[in-house]
């Protein structure tokens, strides 16, 4: 089904080309003109793939989540065959934030389709859904741990699941440069040491 | 001087029609033309107060974290003359949070200026200078609390004045409804509770 491919790669491409626009310009010169501009196609060429910003934004975010999903796994592979959970965590939180370029581009796509939920219903559900998901994962990680005596057993999974997710506070204090990776990183080590040396 | 009182007031006023945007309309709508409509002036008479929607952005951010600070005053009078620092910093977490309509919508407006400062370097040194002040004002609390044996002597003040920032990590969360206000508090609680009864 060649036609099929050349269109999901013609949506690929347009995706990449509405993350370059959010990551170098910003989210204020998000329209579909700008976009269609940087992709090097046309106005119509582009709504042929996408009827609305909506859309383009939706798809944007899909495929900005399968990447991070795709470093994540990347990751994964790298710790081998029984992955502690502690190393796991880390994993994830670390590419939630904008600590290397890729994930920079995820996470301000993130940032502004965030904001775009906030008035949009369609995309607050969407965005909702994705972000449960990813917060179910992280609390059957730790109940797991919980389980397997790794994680202390008076700890409270949903409780602990929240503090984990509140880390990805740290990506205004990043882009800012309030504090620099290095901070981040031992501050989430330092959370992560007490959450798994905790008596169990 | 009746004349810089009502300049004054009406900076406030636009600064108050602009937060309606933020709140309920989003920031792809806050321009100079929709916020002048918002207060019901023409664009010539906003452009007579502010020269750009940057200062007026400015302006907007400076009267929101005056309020903010405002609302944590208040707080903290009904803290009465010597607060525990576990109290404070609970206030101002939680103020900091889209807790309340207040709250919310200065965490709107911070949320709008963060995206804003990403790709403008005046507005990234202010809001960099902002947030760095913040952090200085808990890394004081927490370096006193150290010293006067209420967190343990073994905590790290800078680690511990990060992982505390990070916990406005739970906006989003919030926003989204993927956890709820009292999920938050329990969470905030539980992780004060941590940092104040570490042994000292």
């Amino acid at each position: 089904m060649p036609r099929q491919v050349d269109h999901q790669e013609r949506r690929e491409t347009i995706a990449r080309a509405l993350w370059r626009v959010v990551e170098q310009r910003g989210v204020p010169h998000l329209t579909m003109r700008v976009v269609a501009q940087e992709a090097g196609i046309s106005l119509g060429q582009l709504q042929h793939y996408f009827a609305s910003r909506e859309a383009m934004l939706s798809f944007a975010m899909d495929f900005s989540a399968e990447q991070s999903t795709l470093r994540v796994g990347e990751g994964l592979a790298r710790l081998g065959d029984r992955p502690h959970p502690r190393d796991v965590l880390r994993l994830m939180l670390v590419e939630l934030l904008p600590l290397h370029p890729g994930a920079r581009a995820t996470s301000r796509m993130s940032a502004a389709y965030v904001l775009e939920a906030l008035h949009n219903p369609d995309i607050r559900e969407r965005a909702r859904e994705g972000i449960s998901h990813g917060r179910s994962v992280v609390e059957q990680l730790v109940r797991q741990a919980i389980a397997d005596g790794q994680i202390g057993a008076d700890r409270d999974p949903v409780v602990e699941t929240n503090l984990l997710l509140a880390l990805t506070g740290f990506t205004t204090l990043l882009e800012l440069h309030v504090i620099e990776p290095q901070d981040v990183l031992a501050a989430i080590d330092q959370h992560l040491d007490r959450l798994f040396n905790s008596p169990s």
